[in-house]
């Protein structure tokens, strides 16, 4: 069960002033080429344009200031090898402490530099997230450093839950919104958010049907393992739901939608040739969830969440070469 | 010699209030990375966020705006076959009144679409801009419809120029602005837009340098035609400046820059992966221009002109392809 006197108005006010002048206030944008594809009054909410081009930063910077001056002075550690990572490095370095970033061995040497641009130390080991994560609780526990995890952590959650916050100020009259759905951080915050300030609102999530770890998962009515997650969208790799989000996302959320990997790749190219956005796979996959499943949203006001835009070249080769 | 008195404050502000509403105020955007690449505060003017994705909405807009009534009634031409078509369809769609684009009969499916999509009537005729401007010309006088040409004529300066006007108030403190040149329209139009409001400001053109019909051309004074100008940047095809706008620039512009083609491929995928920025080939000049040139520009406050983001996804998918 969980405790909503957690996840109260108050406590959403109380991240937004934490990340004010900090994260950015992120645009809306529209496109009318695709609201009429999708048949509704589609907006965008960018994220992609926040600092380092993901939400991730709101929840990592949020929980950052909320720890004791001492213990945020010892450092913080992460696990993660996206924009979890770079979140939580900035982050650091905004509170000048130090960030230590547990990567696997065979990260791509962008990532690496990102990571090390914004400041933090890296420590490459394993190759899977369940050893990366060992090692991390390990090493934070021996070098006493506060873990940061990417969503299973209340305060992450509602970090993320700003995005809908500062979303509902800009768009007084949405009824919609799709959320990219990996572990849960975001789907989890928002559903919160929802629940607080807006509760007619209707919250979907949406995942690649490679990667349907939520979709299954709020079937059965628990949380279910998946054996893979072969997915375009590599923020959405997640085998199971977050512990921490899943029931919230259960109480909430009005469904999870599944698209394909030839769908994220159409939206992607068409944020970038019509919208002029940018989004990652993970990104686009809210767009991708209103254009398959337009029936649902028939001239109704939508607003897609675009988490990231932290797109490799080679992935915007592959969305961008023929057929599509 | 120019006539300046047709580019005074007072015509740039009646321009700027024909547009109001109109016309989107795009975004000013910046982006760590690349100021740090440039030596320079680097800004981008977000032309590829106004309707129908560049800057040539405002000029076309604008020329009709000034139309009589009748003579707006019976229809506009134009022979442009990239985004000054789409922008002169907009824009008589507008008022409620037709447009009709000569396009080349090889023009691709996808430019005809956007144009038909925008309510234009069509006709396809030769190969050659040559060819299309004597047929449109032709044309105009037997159906008494008024030409809006790319570049010849001054409202479309005025127009292009508000460009400027409106970063000037955005940017209060900018040093330097770098311009895509093509014809000269937008280039013209910020030059004389900086002599009426900011004499000090430093106007730069920007081309491609196996398209460098201006560079030669100032460099001998007079205007020369070159033979070709296979360019990966389309809008930039010019064979050679405008008669309108060279006096113009000639008289205001500090320098014009040539930029390679590896160079503008280079500035559209670090637009894409680090600013988020969708900018065509055309679009990516003014920063490739920032990049290549930075020892000039070097702890300035510098503005590039994303003129537009209209791009092929055959094109993303060259610029995504390494090496780069």
């Amino acid at each position: 069960m969980t405790d909503w006197s957690f996840y109260g108005r108050d406590r959403f006010e109380e991240a937004r002033s934490a990340l004010e002048g900090k994260a950015h206030v992120t645009p809306v944008a529209r496109c009318r080429a695709l609201s009429e594809m999708a048949g509704c009054d589609l907006a965008f909410k960018c994220e992609n344009l926040q600092r380092v081009g993901a939400f991730k930063f709101r929840g990592a910077f949020y929980m950052l200031s909320t720890l004791a001056e001492a213990e945020r002075a010892r450092g913080v550690i992460t696990y993660s090898s996206g924009n979890h990572a770079q979140a939580v490095a900035l982050a650091a370095s905004f509170f000048k402490t130090r960030a230590v970033i547990v990567m696997p061995e065979d990260a791509s040497g962008v990532k690496l530099a990102a990571t090390r641009g914004y400041g933090a130390e890296i420590l490459q080991h394993g190759f899977t997230p369940q050893e990366r994560q060992v090692f991390a609780t390990h090493l934070a526990d021996e070098r006493r450093l506060t873990m940061v995890p990417p969503y299973e952590d209340p305060r992450i959650l509602l970090g993320q839950g700003t995005v809908l916050t500062e979303l509902l100020e800009q768009e007084p009259t949405l009824e919609v919104v799709l959320v990219p759905v990996g572990g849960g951080g975001l789907l989890g915050g928002i559903c919160a958010a929802a629940r607080a300030f807006r509760p007619a609102l209707e919250v979907y999530g949406v995942e690649p049907e490679v990667a349907d770890d939520w979709a299954r998962s709020m079937e059965a009515g628990r949380i279910l393992r998946i054996r893979s997650a072969n997915t375009i969208a590599d923020g959405l790799r997640s085998l199971e739901p977050g512990a921490i989000p899943f029931p919230i996302v259960k109480e909430i959320v009005r469904g999870i939608l599944r698209v394909n990997e030839d769908d994220i790749r159409r939206a992607m190219l068409l944020l970038l040739t019509r919208a002029k956005v940018v989004a990652e796979p993970s990104g686009a996959v809210s767009v991708a969830g209103a254009l398959v499943h337009a029936a649902r949203f028939r001239h109704r006001r939508v607003a897609a969440i675009i988490s990231g835009g932290n797109v490799e070249p080679a992935t915007l080769a592959e969305i961008a070469t023929p057929p599509h």
